[in-house]
């Protein structure tokens, strides 16, 4: 078993949807990478916590083989997003976002994670992508996600940071923002020429674009009948691809990205059948391995 | 080999894209559905034309192993729709719409016509819908379209219409309205119990989500890189789902329809490459054989 690391946000978040409204639960990218991720393998967790980070939400993570000596605790309060989805569950509107002790994190590795194998670094501040990276030895496979945050404030950085992963995971919005070509076909294309040997497009309830080797790989979405909550659906989908990655042992190749995107898919949609990470946090191997032999009666083109 | 019935709107249309304008250029639901399913069979057109009719269109539609026969010609002025498309290829806004000859069309069919064995219903008045249906003695599989407009304006007659169709083929903006359900896969279920045996949601370029027999089939769209112009793909789609229907003469069974859903997302793909009818006029069967390999690359989840 590789092991992989994950620098992301640790939040406590506010959302809202026609289902409900949920306040200061656990959410940020590397709780939701970690939680999907950590099915297949070991992870280890880099990141940033304030004093009122609770002890349980701590447990819960290091219960489901997530390393969190990479989580530093800082004075001041935890990241918080607030966001609402209206009947589209496929766009967030953000309502509020406070920093907090994310403003002054500077990632710094505990000596155990610089071996790390399989590296995600999820949407953070590009400039601290390329800190934790630096700090990696010798780094089998590096993936990242960004922001239209990111793309239009620090896109220098980001460049910097695309010169350097060997797989870019982004929605379609973000596509669009990062090639401004509208067409997501022709934007995997671009992206891929900016660095990144393959990109994975994803597109929510839709399922994903993968470019990589002059190839498209597309497949649609599990289907699930009532979406509760799309949040950390996307991290959970680099999760799914990151932890089989590394279960496997597998590098770059085209057909090993294949079975990662359907496995980032699978996970992505436990994530949206619940608020938070309610739903994700409970998915055992066996709920993946049934999902998946009813996603391939989904998509069976051929019998 | 079988014969297919449409009947529809015949119109010349007026749009614009980002890529251009074309002005009362051939289009109409009948004519596009038609010239994809005569790649597969032998198809009747019902509908109505004015004095201002093209006889070249004409002649094109026959060309294509199109019968002409059912398509009455009135004083006045071909059915005229007006229309553009931002840069989110997935919505046509609506500019202008002139009814012209079609406002007075009662459609009776050559008697030729009245042993098809596959008749669509493309997207008219459902009362014109029910009205052809009665003239045909013996159908083997009746499908349907249908728009907003109806869904509000005419949803006793379309109710009428939704328990003598086999599958009804829409797009999802139709499915929530007639549902009222903004998700697709839980819409799909709805859309069955109001009477089709199956249900065929469009998705433009996501591909399609099918649900026939408690069972679901869904699959992305060919990947397109250049959109042209939206217009007429659902009407393809048709056309090649009742096209493959045809030459195989085969009935409701989830692995035919499953592959029917196949040719007609692969037929849509063409009509998006050009401006109207002008990409899809064109192509031929070797065309869709090499798109059909092409497309099983790119939805190839076990290699």
């Amino acid at each position: 078993m590789s092991e992989i690391l994950v620098v992301g946000s640790v939040a406590y978040d506010t959302i809202s949807t026609p289902n409900g409204k949920v306040e200061k639960t656990l959410g940020g990218s590397a709780n939701y990478f970690s939680l999907a991720s950590s099915l297949y393998s070991k992870v280890n967790v880099v990141g940033v916590v304030g004093d009122d980070y609770n002890i349980d939400d701590l447990e819960m993570l290091k219960s489901r083989k997530v390393c969190v000596e990479g989580l530093q605790q800082m004075p001041g309060k935890t990241f918080h997003w607030e966001g609402k989805y209206e009947f589209d569950m496929n766009e967030a509107i953000t309502i509020e976002t406070q920093l907090n002790v994310f403003e002054s994190f500077d990632p710094t590795l505990p000596d155990g994670y610089k071996n790390s194998d399989y590296v995600f670094l999820a949407n953070i501040d590009p400039n601290l992508q390329l800190n934790v990276l630096e700090q990696i030895k010798e780094p089998r496979l590096v993936g990242a996600d960004t922001m239209n945050f990111w793309i239009s404030s620090k896109k220098d950085s980001l460049k910097e940071v695309l010169k350097k992963v060997d797989v870019l995971l982004i929605n379609e919005g973000e596509a669009r923002d990062l090639t401004g070509n509208w067409n997501t076909i022709a934007a995997a294309r671009e992206i891929c020429a900016m660095g990144p040997k393959g990109v994975v497009i994803k597109r929510g309830e839709y399922g994903f674009v993968m470019y990589a080797d002059g190839q498209y790989f597309i497949l649609p979405a599990f289907p699930v009948e009532t979406v509760i909550d799309p949040t950390g659906a996307g991290d959970t989908f680099a999760g799914g691809f990151f932890g089989y990655l590394a279960k496997t042992k597998e590098g770059f190749s085209f057909s090993h990205l294949k079975q990662a995107c359907i496995h980032g898919c699978l996970l992505a949609s436990f994530t949206v059948e619940g608020f938070g990470v309610e739903s994700i946090k409970s998915v055992s191997w066996t709920d993946v391995e049934k999902r998946m032999s009813n996603y391939y009666k989904v998509i069976a083109y051929n019998s």
